[in-house]
Formats: C-alpha cells, sequence, structure tokens
C-alpha cells in the first residue's frame, strides 16, 4: 500500500509537492487542504479532492503524513504543533534563528501524540545543513563557507516590491566568483558580506515614478541591501513576464581543512545546486522526507527530528540491500 | 571522558587515522596494533604504544572502537568479522560487489557480541555513496554520474608496477573535461567509459628496457586500461620522488534530475573532493564515524552498518541543541 501523504497550503511549495508525489510511486496524494474556499481550488492531480482547514481538524482523510506548505513567520509556527498532535507532519521552516523554538514546540505535540514531525527540511535549512555536518565532522577546525544562488530572494523581491513607485520586482542574489574560486581553490579566506555576494534586482515602475529616488531606496535599505553591492535594472511589465517568470535558486556549500602533521594537506569539499525551480526541488526534498516520517513512526519513533536526525537509508525507497548492492 | 580508539594497520590509512584522531579532542588513541614486529614500529603519537595482533586478540587494551586500516583484498573479510567479535568496528571496505556478503560476515559477528561494526567507510564508498542516495531519494529518476579524480589510483599503479622492466609507477585517473561540463549543464549525457576518464602514467624503467614494449603492455592491459586513452611518460627516479611523492585524488557524484508537470525543470546535484591526500582524508572520515560507531552501541544498538544507516548526527562532537542552533 502506498503512503498516504496530505498537503496543506497550496502555493508555490504546494504545487512543488504534488509535482514531487506523482513521481514516487510509493507514495499516493490523498487531499489538498486549503485556508481558502476549497471550491474556488483546481489542482492538477486527477481524482484528488480539495479540503477546508476544519477537515484536517476532524480528521477526516485518513493520511500517514501531512506536508505543511505554509510560511514560516506566521503559518508553520502555529501549524506545525497543532498538526503533529493529529498527523505525522513535516515542514520547510527556515526562520534560522527561530529553529530551536519550533523544534521544541513540534517536539512536545509529536511526543504527546505519538507521532513524528521533522522540520526545517529542504535545501537550506535541510541539504546545506547535512552537507555543513558532514563536512565539519569529517575535518574538525576547518573553514565552512555557504554561497547562495544565482537565484531568486522572493523576500529581497518582496521588500522592493513595498516602496512607494513600485509595481513588481525580482531579486537575484548572486555569488561573487573571485570568492568562489579563492574558497574552491583552498585559500580560505576571510570574506566579508560584500565579497561574497551581490544583488541584482529587476523593477517594474509605476509611470512617472522618481526612479532615482527607487533605486537610492532600495540600495540603502537596511539589512537587505545596504551591506551589498546591487545593480538595479528598470524594465517593462512584458520583460518581466518574459524574462523573471521563473524561481530558479541553488548555492553552494564548501569547506575546507587542513590534515596531516604540519597541516600540510588542504581538501575541499564542495556541494553545489543548480535549480530550475527552488519550490519544485523543495518539494522533491519535502516528499523524500516523508517517506522518511512514515516509516521512522511505523518503527515506533515519536518527536520532532530534523534531516540531521535522520540515516539517509530512511530517504529511498530502495530496501538495505540494494542500497548496498547498488549504491554504496 | 575520551573515545578510546586502536588502530590495526600502520601504513598509509593507518597513520591517516593517527592524524585525525589528534584533531578530535574527544578521541584518544590507546593503541597501534601491527602483525609486523612491534618493537620495529614507531608512530607519530608520543606516549601511545605498539602492539602486536595477540594483544588484540586477548584484548589486552581497553577501547571503545577498532579501526581497522588493512586492504580489502584479503585483510578485512577475514579482520571484519574476527573483530567484530571482540570491538566495535570500523573499516574501509571498498570491493563494491563484495559488499554484501561483508556486511553478512561483520553483522552476524557483531549481532552475536553485542558490538557495532561500521563497514566502507570512506570517500567512495562513502561521502560518495551518501551523495548518491541523498540525490536519487529527492529527484526519482534522474541521472547518476561518477567521476574519480584527478588522482592516483593505487590500484593502477600497482599494476603498472608489476610489468616486467617497470621500476616505480604513478598512475593518474583523470576526468574528461568535457564530459564533467555536459553533466553540470543538466545536459544528462550517455557517457562511455572511455569518454568518461583518461588515464596518464608516469614511469620509472629500467636502464635499458623496451620502452615501447612497456607503453604497449600499459595501454592493452585488459579491465585496467583497455578501455581508457591512457598516456604514458618515461621519467627518472628523482622526478618520480620530486613530482609524484603525494597521494591526492578526489572526485565528483554528479546528479542531475527533472521535475515539473512537462519535466521542464532540470536541477543539477554535485558533490566534489579535492585532496591533497587520499588516506589522510579517508582516515579522517573513518575517525568521524567511530564516534558514531561507539555512540551507537552506548545506545545498546548491535550489528553492521554502513554510512547509509547512520544519522548524520553521530558524526559530530556537537549535541543535538548545538547542531540545531549553529548548523541547520
Amino acid at each position: 500500500m502506498a503512503i498516504r501523504v496530505g498537503i496543506f497550503g497550496y502555493g508555490n511549495l504546494g504545487k512543488g509537492v504534488e509535482q514531487a508525489i506523482r513521481r514516487n510511486p510509493d507514495m499516493e496524494l490523498v487531499g489538498v487542504f486549503t485556508r481558502r474556499d476549497p471550491a474556488g481550488l483546481t489542482i492538477k492531480t486527477p481524482g484528488v479532492k480539495v479540503y477546508g482547514e476544519d477537515a484536517l481538524v476532524k480528521q477526516e482523510v485518513p493520511m500517514d503524513v501531512l506536508i505543511l506548505c505554509g510560511g514560516s513567520a506566521t503559518d508553520l509556527p502555529v501549524q506545525g504543533p497543532k498538526y503533529a498532535a493529529l498527523y505525522n507532519i513535516i515542514d520547510s521552516f527556515d526562520t534560522h534563528a527561530h529553529i530551536p523554538e519550533h523544534f521544541a514546540d513540534v517536539d512536545a505535540a509529536a511526543k504527546k501524540a505519538g507521532r513524528i514531525g521533522i522540520i526545517s527540511c529542504g535545501w537550506d535549512p535541510g541539504m546545506f545543513s547535512l552537507n555543513r555536518v558532514y563536512a565539519s565532522a569529517v575535518l574538525p577546525g576547518g573553514t565552512p563557507y555557504t554561497f547562495w544562488g544565482k537565484g531568486v530572494s522572493q523576500g529581497h523581491s518582496d521588500a522592493v516590491r513595498r516602496i512607494d513607485g513600485v509595481l513588481d520586482a525580482r531579486q537575484y542574489t548572486i555569488p561573487v566568483p573571485a570568492a568562489l574560486e579563492a574558497v574552491r581553490a583552498g585559500k580560505a579566506p576571510e570574506l566579508t558580506t560584500r565579497q561574497k555576494h551581490t544583488r541584482e534586482c529587476f523593477v517594474v515602475a509605476a509611470e512617472g515614478a522618481d526612479l532615482a529616488r527607487i533605486e537610492n531606496e532600495i540600495k540603502t535599505m537596511p539589512n537587505y541591501f545596504d551591506e551589498y553591492d546591487t545593480t538595479v535594472h528598470f524594465i517593462s511589465k512584458e520583460e518581466m513576464a518574459r524574462d523573471h517568470a521563473g524561481l530558479p535558486h541553488g548555492g553552494s556549500v564548501l569547506y575546507s581543512g587542513v590534515t596531516g602533521a604540519n597541516d600540510e594537506n588542504t581538501h575541499v569539499i564542495e556541494y553545489t545546486l543548480k535549480l530550475d525551480s527552488n519550490p519544485e526541488f523543495t518539494g522533491s526534498v519535502l516528499v523524500a522526507f516523508a517517506r522518511a516520517a512514515y516509516r521512522l513512526n511505523q518503527e515506533g519513533q515519536c518527536g520532532c527530528k530534523t534531516v540531521l536526525d535522520i540515516a539517509p537509508a530512511y530517504l529511498s525507497p530502495m530496501s538495505g540491500e540494494e542500497l548496498r548492492a547498488h549504491m554504496l
């Protein structure tokens, strides 16, 4: 019998999860749940129903794992503990500073209910975290680096959109090539924020808006842009639709460390992602870890886990024997 | 109290493990064990004794994990099950085709004794295996690639040394740049053995040896060279010592897969290692997994495991709280 999966929240991420489920024959989508009017939502999987949130609370649809596809700011801190009391849940909570608190909340609810909760699944936090931990455990005392991009930052795009006179905006985060190369060469450089990434903005401005003011407001925006070298391009609505419709992203976790009696040998570990669609890749990570959540709970485990607490074999549809024979 | 580690076998790998232990403050080397005459062996760690194999059999030295640093052909198949009956053990068994058999042997011995055995720890099998499994679980149906090098292959160097008239040899495995680039670009090319790697040999020949014959014997050697484009350079003993003393290696696990309703989005995952010293990096991986072996056994687990069966958090000296706060 397939693992029965529910999706709560049908934005870009929920749609990415739906696509990923389709590619995993051992998993089955049993329902999409929404806070909007279910009647107004059409999904892509034939034969699967859309439900309101009340159906989740009432446990109307039997399922093995519920994938929470809401936002980290206000949705997941509430939904995580609420639904860990009713289902095995998994989310992509990505506010790094609040992970310990979210972990504790989900852990308490999941333990009480005998369920598994896996939080902060995606690529950062997620696959990048795995690589930070593996690298630093193997080469203690080394130097870690995380580069993001080239890719669209939703948070920065939103920040630009809030500026008066801006109709639409897309912000790309771009690693500085010279910095990446120095790290790849094992030089372990010390890098400031400005030396690691640049930011590039494509902006559709309202007719007659003061472009110089908009550009200045972007470049001097605290936290978001003031510590970076930022380029601003004003483009038409048509150019935005034609050239910037996708949500590509990616980046690299790099780590360099030394071994030998006199630190004479340098080793560089690199993990790089090039993603055409950030939400579809994140959705794919969530689905692989949903398989782990189901299996862990079947074994009788409960409580909150992160990607760091889960043996890789749990993610794969292959058996231990198959993995050892073909993948090791 | 530190985790007490023993090393069995003091070749390049055993020396690499010794160096790695020194960099992990929670671990302590308690003895080096050898089949040679212990009196003839000087090790680099002050205050640590060298013992004969009989000391292992008699369990003279209390220890938490024994790291087996012998070869995969004849040493580890015997030593693995033999010492898993007495200690938590860990090895870098790398004959891919015989892993299932070695796993079964170590598993039976370790389960009976209530010990943990971790086999096939290093970078391939090891870190590369982890990346193959993570990538294929996240993007099912994608295309996996493993490239090795540029680096010294011990097996191929040994094969050249066995040719009549060859005094010394070093063989480098080199990925074909165009193949790597096509894979990195997400083109998922079909590649033959010849299209993926080239081989380069540096050979010190005996005086008066027939160089043309040696070169021909190398290039046509079945299994080792006949399916590759191979370059042979004859050099002096002095050049060998000056330019080819190190044991660098590395390589890349690449994986590309698609998502989206119409396979319209391509994702490329790359894990690359650039290692100045193959044995010192492999030794570092063994030591990180030795920490896991100790912890798993402390929890009451036993039997054989591979890197795929171990949650990443077990490798790190940091606590779960520290990992979530700083590494996730």
